[in-house]
């Protein structure tokens, strides 16, 4: 649990860091083997890629491979339809989720297909989405398409 | 439905140039009051992005919006579970598949979340999934990280 606490950190810096940029804060990091793989945040605003959440843009920054069973995604918020959809198809071992307060997100359907599950319910993680949404309703509305 | 075969047509357009480029030949038209609005086709070869099926590259190309419910997505074949979360998750109205005998896909969950989807079994998609998989089908099974 204590090094899940630490790689969330480095995925709450990755939603800072899109939040210093103006864009949607969500970040996340894949680990393989204890080491991190790769990380990446929210890209909507960023690069005006509706699809970039910050799972999908860390499985992208992660590059083609062929199995992710051994692989941990570890997020601030809980992961969209999309998102869950793609850490199923993807086989996507173990995920790590910082909040679902300020998201419902779908961790019951991940764990019906098989994915390991663990909430930290991150008190930075929650500040950090609950001053965006404050602050941004508009553009976190069109984030999740109004289907929060 | 002679649209629907219209659209389908260029959805397998795409789905031929990124066979001709070496790529998984999935292709995408985003279709909005009988105006194609985007167009996509898989990226996983010729970007190295693994989340960039047919799909999702057309879904990114139609840019940022913030409702789906009145475009139609036209799919050369069923889409995989991320491509239908993404589907779910920002409420695109109706889906458009071109076969499903080379992979079953998920228009069961589509139509379970209220997405309205029509099944052409087109012969042209058939042939060209039938040919890729024939000749490749390594980069097939990376495509949908064996969870076909």
């Amino acid at each position: 649990m204590d090094r899940d606490r630490e790689f969330m950190a480095l995925a709450l810096e990755q939603a800072r860091k899109s939040y210093a940029e103006g864009g949607v804060p969500v970040g996340a990091v894949m680990v393989e083997a204890g080491e991190v793989i790769a990380s990446g945040h929210n890209q909507r605003v960023q690069q005006g890629d509706p699809i970039a959440h910050g799972e999908m843009d860390c499985i992208r920054k992660a590059g083609r491979r062929a199995r992710y069973g051994d692989v941990t995604l570890y997020t601030t918020l809980s992961p969209c339809m999309m998102c869950a959809g793609a850490i199923v198809q993807f086989g996507i071992g173990r995920v790590v989720v910082g909040e679902e307060r300020n998201f419902r997100g779908n961790a019951g359907f991940l764990r019906e297909h098989g994915v390991e599950v663990t909430l930290l319910d991150d008190a930075g993680c929650r500040s950090l989405m609950d001053a965006f949404i404050a602050e941004r309703p508009d553009l976190w509305d069109e984030d999740i398409a109004g289907n929060g």
